[in-house]
């Protein structure tokens, strides 16, 4: 029998672990630096906690969990003659899954906080690194499988939180060594009053998804589409100013242009109010000019219609591949589960991407993560009793090591070491244990010298 | 809609990720300075791969994927029959799942080195801590997800893997502060050899079995067993010297006693050969005398019937928890893939019991995770000013800092510091901002001293 993987699964050997432990690493401490704590939730959740939360798609995109047991013992004829219909086999479901598998980190967070409400000290900030599962068609890029990054403050509305999620992805990129990217940034309100400053007011939601669109299919394609869906061609005339490009100028430019386009709305101009302040908070904790990568893009959002403030999102620019995080503000995250009115603002870093990038763009810094240090090479028995204590004190100096475990022909446990990228290895055969004498070599350089036990330590920690 | 968990899941809130972080980091930097490499599989694998591997039982407990899409359309009054009779569901099973979640880590281990067999480098020696899933009755202390934390090595025979694996274990229990351990050794060879000296060659599957039920049922049940299975009154009388009281003199009286009962048998001294030799690195690497937590246990079996030369198995003392880990080698892991004779030894550590043992015996360290170090309050605009720059210079310098969202009471805000166990709070208010002195407070103490912000630092890392 032939192993195989399941279809949109993949393994991570020990290269592409030691390149993901560097992203999610980085990704945690700056998470941790800012005071969220962790948090996990299981794998498998109730059926009913994740059904109707993701739309109908995202139903249908559940993984779902075959009961234990008995599980098909109350099937009936009439259930037979439903799954025979086109679409019928998701009627059965109720009766033969009550479990399925975490879609986001997003749901189960609400779920927590609904089910911990009592005990939770708000405002509650938590971040949460675990995969989720999509029984989504596997393409390029796209995998069943994948990790999430999230980081949330709920229980507060304070602006200060959106700025510290601006401050954070800054940290994250610019540890990651990915020091050319764009975080564009928008506000529910803003299309709000764009709904309503071209006199379709509460219909930001049809006009969001249509702009959302506006990347892939083309200004032409998007003003099509907003037609058919009943805007008039009065109304559409007015969105000119959204397609014209970002003036000159800079962050201020761009807020007083649609400081002036949007004058006659007031939710877009407290919109725009709260993009400015979260922005001077940037500002005073020291981060702006060429070190701020933010672009205020009016037509950003993001589908998620659940928004209800700011809105973000990062690409990483020179490299063709799609968002790498985004997130914004919502105000009603606990609401499906019976508490409703707590606020929250979230963002979500995609690692499989980032790798991709840091990938593309040759990011990944030199022996990032490389494990052992010193592989220890003994010829025969005696110079292993000669090498065990050496490896002893290598490893309580916290150094990484490992002793080739036959003995075998030198050659061979030097392609081990090269395999392995262990960067220093000791010889030693019978000369080495009547002088007392090892030999130290350097797999980078080739060097190699001849030292006491008690000086390997301190060469190989240099 | 009031929401709930799956049965036999938990989340995991702050404080007990801390702690879990805590066991996962401890084990993971030991896995790493013994030169482990990093691997993860994914949680999904091909029923194909998985049935068969554990048993009956075990295929029962595996939690199947519902198929996507018309998955019930192929399903025939046929099925149905068979479904409606006892026992009938599984035979469903086929029809209805192809993907099952990972059971344990080994045979997704397995798996991966036989498909990268080519590209890797022998002998291999990785680690993996990953959940697993078993649908399993929920009881106490177990659960339907749990994490394992496995390490391996495969391709060599070599006795110093076992060794490694002994210093392994007492590294792992002494950093986790877990310092009253009991490790059990046995060998598989010597189990064989007791078969063939009381006669029965070849069976010692059959009385490994009832002899690992020994610590449960007592030695008169596991002889009734014994006899029920076939065993003779003679050799049962036989057994004797196995149920006998470990010798006075430690490690070395019991192997000479083991010598003498077994002499006979070649097997079994080959087993206690190796384990000499294992113990003899063991004492060479410098792990001797009451730092040695080894006992030799002849009925150490671990029903697991795979293994073929040492067993291993891990008892915290003075606690009612049942084994925190257990491993040994074995002779034949990738066989079930079309690939046989690949030897290799491992270990397994359970998260969960050793954070039960942990939490019983009080065995935390004080703070350790704790994140945030410093909360600063402001109480005003003008104060948020002073804070952000503040804010800055903590973080860069890797000090977890925050600042508290909301302008609101004084109370609400240290109240949220000692929720999170902040140990320091820096109040600004309109004195702190004309004076530039700002007021450090420390919550374990109660203490509070005013400093100029370019102290604070210094002082919250001191």
């Amino acid at each position: 029998m032939k192993p195989s993987l399941v279809k949109g699964t993949r393994d991570f050997g020990p290269e592409q672990m030691r390149k993901r432990h560097f992203i999610f690493d980085t990704i945690r401490s700056t998470f941790r630096r800012f005071g969220f704590q962790p948090l996990e939730t299981p794998s498998m959740e109730n059926l009913t906690t994740l059904t109707g939360k993701y739309g109908d798609e995202g139903d249908q995109l559940l993984f779902k969990i075959l009961n234990s047991g008995e599980f098909a013992a109350t099937l009936t004829d009439a259930d037979l003659q439903t799954a025979q219909q086109p679409g019928g086999s998701k009627k059965l479901i109720p009766q033969l899954a009550e479990k399925g598998l975490r879609y986001d980190l997003t749901v189960p967070f609400a779920r927590y906080v609904v089910m911990n409400r009592n005990a939770l000290a708000l405002p509650f900030k938590r971040y949460q690194m675990q995969p989720v599962w999509r029984a989504d068609r596997p393409q390029r890029g796209r995998y069943r499988e994948f990790y999430q990054c999230d980081a949330d403050v709920v229980g507060t509305d304070s602006l200060l939180c959106e700025a510290e999620i601006v401050l954070m992805i800054h940290e994250v990129f610019r540890n990651l060594g990915i020091t050319d990217f764009t975080l564009k940034i928008n506000n529910r309100k803003i299309l709000a009053g764009i709904a309503e400053a071209i006199g379709v007011p509460g219909q930001e939601a049809t006009l969001s998804v249509a702009i959302d669109k506006l990347d892939k299919i083309g200004q032409e394609k998007v003003l099509d589409e907003l037609r058919e869906r009943g805007f008039s061609d009065d109304a559409l005339s007015q969105l000119e100013p959204l397609f014209a490009s970002a003036p000159e100028g800079g962050i201020l430019a761009t807020l007083e242009r649609l400081r002036q386009w949007l004058a006659a709305s007031e939710t877009a101009q407290a919109g725009l109010a709260e993009l400015e302040q979260m922005l001077t908070l940037v500002q005073q904790y020291g981060l702006s000019g060429s070190a701020l990568h933010v672009e205020i893009d009016p037509t950003l959002a993001r589908g998620l219609s659940y928004y209800t403030g700011a809105i973000f999102e990062v690409k990483a620019n020179n490299v063709s591949i799609g968002s790498v995080s985004g997130g914004g503000r919502y105000d009603n995250l606990t609401g499906a589960f019976g508490m409703p009115g707590l606020s929250g603002v979230g963002i979500s870093f995609g690692v499989d991407r980032i790798y991709d990038v840091m990938d593309e763009l040759n990011l990944f810094p030199e022996g990032a993560g490389q494990i052992t240090r010193v592989l220890l090479v003994p010829f025969d028995e005696p110079a292993r009793a000669v090498a065990l204590p050496l490896l002893r004190t290598l490893r309580e100096a916290d150094v990484a090591a490992e002793m080739y475990p036959d003995l075998t022909k030198v050659k061979k446990m030097l392609d081990y070491a090269n395999a392995k990228s262990i960067p220093f290895v000791v010889l030693i055969g019978s000369e080495e244990v009547q002088t007392g004498l090892l030999s130290l070599k350097n797999m980078i350089t080739g060097e190699q010298q001849k030292l006491r036990a008690e000086d390997v330590l301190t060469t190989v920690s240099a």
